[in-house]
């Protein structure tokens, strides 16, 4: 019941916000009186709280795979990661929507926490940047602000993105992870300028 | 009276979402009555349709300026329309966020209208894309993919950017356009294999 709870919450709040979602609202979608969601969580926000730490903790584990960590060439290893996030991202489209857009609705204490898993989880991402520039691999880009933008495209992936689309989440990974590349590569000075 | 309520909404919609707002928050923020406000705008949508309707024509208005359109060089009149379209973004950050984030509050007739110069402003960005394509100064990338990615980059901004932030509207317009360039400068086949 609790695991339905939550995927109805999340449908609730992708698709009205988390503001404008009632207890009520989550509870009917699964054919329960508001009360009986308190016994599994006690407050409205505890219920954003669980869909966006769950969901922030799944993203860490994607990019913080060992089989990435291992990779010892760095392009290699930053096409892994992106390719990674975007996928969790498009598969998990409609819960990634409430974990980058709801974050306002949680209380400042349960946000510190989350903002230490994306601390994390941005980490690994401007590590491995950072790895390529130091050893000479990618551009000497502005490390913070590339990797970024690197995290912008996959994250404004949740406003657009369907399923029944063109690009499958593998094939968005793929495509974003070349971009990415793109972004760190070395000018040669052509259409750039 | 008609300008005061229109910005206390876009604080309202960008704080709360358009469908946790009433007409009373719209309203006491600037000392009139709920009634008052139908005076000017007989409904709620129609509050979010006019922020949504004039943002939209703003940036339309950015990136069809005759100035860019005069650039005969397609890489520095991409590097223009990235940064003009950036620049509305970062500068009107609040009322960007509820034209990104709440389109989904306005009446279908409205979303259409909203959609027709939404395809108009991303024409002219993928029209400067796809010139740089045909005229052989860019790489043959999938234009209508890579176009997404670039608007992506500027729309996701209005989740993150802040006035009193490292990077002035003009700075981060400059630094998009770069990245903007580098996704369809000709690959030499280094970083990106």
């Amino acid at each position: 019941m609790q695991r339905r709870l939550l995927s109805s919450a999340v449908r609730c709040f992708a698709a009205n916000g988390f503001h404008a979602t009632t207890t009520r609202d989550i509870a009917e979608c699964v054919g329960l009186s508001p009360a009986a969601l308190y016994v599994h969580f006690p407050s409205k926000e505890l219920v954003l709280f669980e869909i966006i730490r769950a969901g922030h903790e799944q993203v860490l584990t994607y990019v913080r795979d060992p089989g990435i960590l291992a990779l010892e060439n760095s392009a290699d290893r930053l096409r892994a990661i992106v390719s990674a996030y975007t996928r969790w991202h498009a598969r998990h489209h409609v819960t990634a929507r409430v974990c980058q857009m709801e974050l306002n609705g949680l209380t400042a204490e349960h946000y510190g926490e989350i903002v230490e898993l994306r601390h994390q989880t941005n980490g690994f991402f401007r590590g491995a940047v950072a790895r390529g520039v130091a050893d000479g691999s990618f551009a000497r880009v502005d490390v913070k602000r590339v990797t970024r933008a690197m995290l912008s495209l996959s994250i404004d992936l949740v406003r657009w993105y369907r399923l029944d689309g063109s690009d499958s989440p593998e094939q968005l990974g793929e495509f974003y992870a070349e971009l990415a590349l793109k972004l760190v590569t070395p000018s040669r000075g052509t259409a750039g300028g």
